[in-house]
């Protein structure tokens, strides 16, 4: 934090209010028991990306950094998508690129050129004969790999959460907005059969207007801590208090309620449990101090009145559960444990309709983006999470190909991320609210509703 | 709010730093953005009631007050229950009064003595010949009636919610402390089979250490507003912000979490929606205002790092949903949409158990205050609310007959009912913290455990 002696007078104003201030544009300054999170000026070289598309590229040329826990298989689904070139691949371990190359070799694609070691990635997105970096790399790499990405003028298609804290979500939004690239989240689950039906259904009004939604990571990572290289997402949760992962709940919770296109976050509220079992895995690790409570909550209101509800718990025992659930004034849906809605035109939404009324309401209103062809068999088959990995994946090809706006924008990526430091500075603060920044600089209801776009 | 002379220089301070200053000592004042809530200091006159008792009472006589959505089934449930005998009844009108009378008849038992009018229940409650006031009337006379009733020497039952402010739960706790009578809330979801097992289950640590539960009033009123006399539901409903109805809720959600017998509530945080729905309701009655959102959350945390949700919902069409959630360390239970639980000992807790495994549990830890001759058996038959009331009720009077302390006590229904008025002070003020107060005054760790007591 620089002080700068002009601002001297105003810190002193504010140690004698008790308010935290800070210099940095992309923080908060506690004013009245909330903290309130500045949104800068955009800068004159930057364009808003609302609606953003580029000229149609015939053969998307990729390049991917990061061949860990989901690169290999990120690759694998793009040799099923037409108009798909894998030109360059990268890691930081050598060892992990022969493999890939004969995964593309038993595809019937061409090998791929090869980077590594701490700067290959750079080389990588130096490439005059790539059109788009996609990074599947642990979180902290995320923005840094981003940025240069887009600096060089390619896309990106960055792995979750794209940023950490508010000020990377900012720079994301920031490139993105100066070169002109397209940067796009890869949350998934916004692509799921069920989430997309129902955002469907929601767009379409079978709920009425949607005031309410749900979402979460509870996922017990107890059995794949030791998978992550170096232990990397076992250190970020022992280091950090808050929501750090909540980008899966977040996706298909704001989309359902158009933020950015019609709404926006304003005030968010947290609160965490200690970190009772977090405490246990951090004393098998030999080490005593853990931050991540077991089960964090996140309370969200936006412009429109309406709310949306976060939860995030990687440590206890208990089933998995993204705790999809959209609300509205005249239906429901939830997903976790069992997939149903309920209307008011069936027995006044009291229940939940029957299996065969659900089935037939999912079939009906299948999401226009999976109509295509034997997309959704082959998303299916070829699989990532049941198919949605494909799905999206297959989505980021379609619009870049038919030159369209992206599903998931930058500033998609900047809300669902920016929970990680909202969550943790409400919580570190006594659970005080946090009034949210809009990155979009004004312009979130410029846009009237979500649209994912066909040709 | 009386403004003393002395008072006026905290007052000034108090403007000038923004914080807003009660003279009241049940009320709050905002100090650093929390709303902190005073826990006053007990009178000379009063006597904690913690493991309170009295000596067995061989026949309990009863005196009824309120005849109309919950009196008559009260009055019929126990009628099937030995060592209790119903001597008055009152309504406001008169003419609710026979029809009950003639139930009694039709259960072999003799008619009550009657009273209606304004103050009918006053002279009620001032009879020599009853022990027990059980009260089943509009939330505002709840108070009230129990106060009266208790300086006339009488054990109180009174229905949901016990206070609608913290100041009306403070004046429950003092008169019950100063006359030393029993204070009961009517919180029957409690008592449901489910909730019973599972905290049966908790307490004998099949889930760990619990560190999360949840509970919900999420149930349409819509086809029941015009069912309470002069719409005093849909009135208070229209008039107040928060969450007015927390009871049921809370009731499971607390005792899981052994409040004030080991734990504390500390900090609360509020959010609602707008009213859609309701302003749509309100609009139905030719009106304009609706304060009560449509969907209102609720977070608190406890002295032990534990966290609590609580949710309200009486105007979307969506399933009846109680939320009931219990979240350990080890294990997990949920109730809706489908009664399951989840244990580390069968595969890692990662599934809910199979529908055999889940009835051998149920049956292998039903509770002990249920397994009594055939209590459940005759509760189901009874009903109320699929046997939970009764269950309530049996458990009211056996406690009663042997001398014991009652399951829920004069800090319960404060605690489960404060919600209230804290809720709306939160959001009012933009979501801050609220600091509960501890209608224990200090006693809430003095008890190791929740205990229903069994002769």
């Amino acid at each position: 934090m620089k002080i700068h002696f002009s601002s001297i007078a105003v810190l002193a104003i504010c140690l004698i209010f008790s308010v935290a201030c800070s210099n940095d544009e992309y923080g908060y300054k506690i004013k009245n028991g909330t903290a309130v999170y500045n949104t800068p000026e955009r800068p004159a070289d930057q364009i808003s990306m609302i609606g953003f598309a580029v000229d149609p590229i015939d053969t998307v040329r990729i390049g991917f950094i990061g061949l860990g826990m989901r690169g290999p298989s990120a690759i694998d689904r793009f040799t099923y998508i037409d108009g798909v070139e894998t030109v360059a691949i990268c890691d930081l371990y050598l060892e992990k690129l022969e493999p890939v190359q004969r995964l593309l070799e038993r595809r019937g694609k061409a090998r791929a050129a090869e980077y590594s070691g701490e700067d290959g990635w750079k080389e990588l997105c130096e490439r005059e004969d790539i059109d788009l970096v996609y990074i599947v790399t642990p979180w902290l790499t995320h923005v840094p790999m981003s940025v240069y990405a887009m600096e060089h003028g390619k896309h990106v298609a960055v792995e979750v959460p794209a940023a950490v804290s508010v000020e990377e979500c900012w720079q994301l939004v920031n490139t993105a907005e100066r070169t002109r690239r397209h940067c796009m989240m890869l949350e998934n689950c916004v692509y799921d059969f069920f989430e997309l039906t129902t955002l469907n259904m929601a767009q379409q009004g079978l709920f009425g207007e949607i005031i309410h939604t749900e979402g979460a990571y509870i996922h017990n990572l107890d059995p794949f801590w030791d998978e992550y290289q170096d232990n990397w997402r076992y250190e970020y949760n022992k280091k950090h208090r808050g929501d750090i992962y909540p980008t899966h709940g977040m996706g298909p919770a704001c989309w359902a309620l158009d933020i950015h296109r019609g709404d926006r976050m304003k005030t968010l509220v947290a609160m965490d449990t200690d970190a009772f079992n977090g405490k246990k895995l951090a004393q098998k690790h030999g080490e005593e101090s853990y931050m991540n409570g077991d089960h964090t909550t996140t309370l969200i209101r936006t412009e429109k009145g309406k709310t949306i509800e976060i939860q995030h718990n990687v440590v206890t025992p208990r089933p998995y559960n993204r705790m999809y659930q959209v609300e509205g004034t005249e239906g429901f849906a939830n997903k976790y444990p069992n997939e149903g809605f309920s209307i008011i035109e069936n027995m006044d939404g009291e229940a939940y309709v029957s299996s065969e009324m659900r089935d037939a309401l999912m079939a009906e209103y299948q999401h226009p983006i999976t109509r295509e062809g034997s997309l959704v068999e082959t998303a299916r088959r070829v699989g990532g999470h049941g198919g949605m990995d494909f799905i999206m994946d297959y989505r980021l090809i379609y619009c870049l190909r038919n030159g369209l706006p992206l599903d998931q924008d930058v500033y998609d990526a900047a809300e669902w991320s920016c929970l990680g430091e909202l969550t943790r500075v409400s919580i570190e603060n006594g659970n005080i609210p946090v009034a949210m920044p809009d990155f979009t600089r004004g312009e979130w209801d410029k846009t009237d509703g979500l649209k994912l776009h066909i040709k």
